[in-house]
């Protein structure tokens, strides 16, 4: 499958690679505040548009694998939420992805591997497996349409959605998904998901919102790491509202809450869902800042820790925590039990997000006094970092 | 907390030990078919019932720990199904743990550790971690009373349980559950589990059913072991009933079934639950039969493989197939689920189960003509073994 890698040349138009192309023509003006749209250059004359037809060309050997949707569907209708959001997400995936190999040690690359999905849909999956930097990497993108299955109905209701039970609710959802277990234990590993979300009512109206986040798992604490990183995401969110960074900064915290231990998976980010403010495009634009904002909160991370020293008892404690996290996204988290109740879910995609290695100790705890013990204080004890 | 083992001398009297002593008196036939309670004794004389009494102690040393319910209330309610339940599985635990540390090859013990549960009950949890035959033991006991948590009771009614939803349903639960992760990849791993629940109805009425099972999850397919194990465990069904087996056996394989995976957990054994027939008598010695036969069922398999040779490939083979065991338990298992939903659960015997190790990689799939081709064969094709 690592076939199609490279393989890929200009085949489609992406809205935020126009937006790019037309600045370059003195055009960036008309499109200001448009979310990238054509279909709101009302006065440029049909020439001039056509003229910009033909230098729109997206170069696609950027993104990982071709998109799932075709590109003459995507380049027809620039406007829908589904392809403008298709194409930022396949972009966040090949940036990030590029991002990470550049910190390898011997030029160790993702596997990516482009699925379609017989319900509808489909996805692409990149996993740099057994890296020197990174022991578990993964980051998928997912398009992907079908009927809600019961279960998601029930949860999506207890959370105050106005669905109706026991009727099929066609739905429509794309997102991209990243876990990075790195192998140094001085390295955090991080988590994040942006995703947008349609359902289709009985009376044929739709309901549509935005969800996601980004979150920091580390196995001992650097305070300063945990400053820049909540800092990082605090500007992204304070471009569009004020008011988002200390809600959903809390939201995470009691999201990624391990129940039955009564402690947190890490030290938080940011988290949130039902998103359909202050509108379509600015939402949009919202979850395309903090997708933005992964790699500056992140990658300076990588690059401080991937060369420190550890030796075996710093290794078992890492692994006993991913054992942690394994609990957590097994038991609790939304977006696996979504994806595996799914009917037709490809498993290897959600599951990518389980480290290659953990570890369960029966009654593992350590000292209060000692580096793991700090970091634990902080799990149970959940902190405002900026 | 190592401290209560082999400290606690004769306290109790033990219905199955009763049993005992009475056949050296000649008693037997008094008790044959009774249940071995003593109210049952009705044609011997008050001096010899206060005579069986001043022989009826039970040397408890041989448990891992003093039971639960006090010792007193233990000897005076001796026909209460909730007290012979607890002393059978005392037993069980004692007499497993005892078999699985001779088998170790520098005495290594378990770890004992008597727990009680601030909302009533408690257990007796016995770990031996890190052993040299076995890499991540865990046999557990616990006595529970409580509110049933509303999960609970949905889960039950889905099972077709006439419980009321939205009251307060007092339960009791006791059981003895194991599970046993050797390290040598030609060992399996086994588990059973054998319990019984009392549900008390508004009206003040009480339901009251036996559940249980075994099953064995090897990581390389032996098939005399596979005839062994099951024909150990139908020899138990059948003194009971002839059509438990085969009707057990498919149950087991239907609920071990790793769904997104669409594979089993292991080559099964027997599973069953709401056992409520003959009688509460017969139910109780059917499910005594099934947990006495786990020591012939396994023991023959640690001895024929704790010495056989294996590799790196072995091993990681074995650690991916752990993961999916923890996938399993974490993700369907409906005992974790009823434990971790439970409030002050002891979480740390609920997820003893877990192994000490376990593996995932990104879209492992063995050769089909491999050992562990044949493995996954089976998994997916469930077989007949008697």
């Amino acid at each position: 499958m690592n076939a199609l890698r490279h393989t890929i040349s200009i085949v489609a138009l992406g809205t935020f690679q126009l937006g790019r192309r037309m600045k370059s023509q003195h055009l960036h003006g008309l499109l200001l505040g448009t979310g990238l749209g054509l279909s709101t250059i009302a006065s440029v004359t049909y020439a001039q548009a056509e003229a910009a037809k033909v230098n729109r060309k997206l170069n696609v050997s950027k993104f990982m694998a071709e998109p799932i949707t075709d590109s003459a569907v995507l380049l027809s209708d620039q406007d829908n939420m589904r392809h403008r959001m298709e194409l930022m997400i396949m972009e966040i995936q090949a940036d990030f992805c590029r991002a990470l190999e550049s910190e390898e040690f011997n030029g160790q690359k993702f596997k990516v591997d482009r699925w379609l999905r017989k319900e509808g849909g489909g996805g692409v999956t990149c996993v740099l497996q057994d890296g020197d930097v990174f022991e578990k990497a993964g980051v998928n993108v997912s398009v992907v349409t079908g009927s809600l299955p019961p279960a998601a109905v029930q949860q999506m209701r207890s959370r105050g959605k106005d669905l109706a039970e026991n009727v099929k609710l066609p739905f429509f959802a794309s997102g991209v998904s990243a876990v990075i277990h790195p192998r140094n234990p001085h390295v955090p590993t991080i988590h994040f998901n942006y995703r947008y979300f349609e359902v289709e009512l009985p009376d044929g109206s739709k309901q549509w919102w935005f969800g996601g986040g980004t979150d920091l798992t580390p196995y001992y604490l650097d305070e300063s790491d945990a400053r820049h990183f909540h800092k990082t995401l605090k500007s992204a969110c304070d471009e569009h509202n004020t008011s988002y960074y200390p809600k959903f900064k809390k939201w995470c915290d009691d999201y990624f809450h391990i129940k039955h231990r009564n402690e947190s998976r890490g030290i938080g980010g940011i988290f949130f869902d039902d998103i359909d403010e202050p509108n379509q495009d600015g939402a949009f634009k919202f979850v395309t800042s903090c997708a933005r904002a992964v790699i500056p909160s992140y990658l300076p991370l990588v690059q401080k820790h991937k060369n420190a020293d550890y030796g075996t008892k710093e290794r078992e404690w890492q692994l006993l925590r991913r054992g942690r996290y394994v609990e957590f996204n097994l038991i609790y988290d939304r977006g696996t039990k979504f994806g595996l109740y799914t009917p037709g879910a490809r498993y290897e995609s959600i599951l990518m997000s389980l480290p290659l290695h953990a570890r369960w100790e029966y009654m593992h705890e350590p000292k209060a006094t000692s580096k793991e013990g700090d970091l634990l204080m902080v799990l149970r004890n959940p902190k405002e970092w900026v």
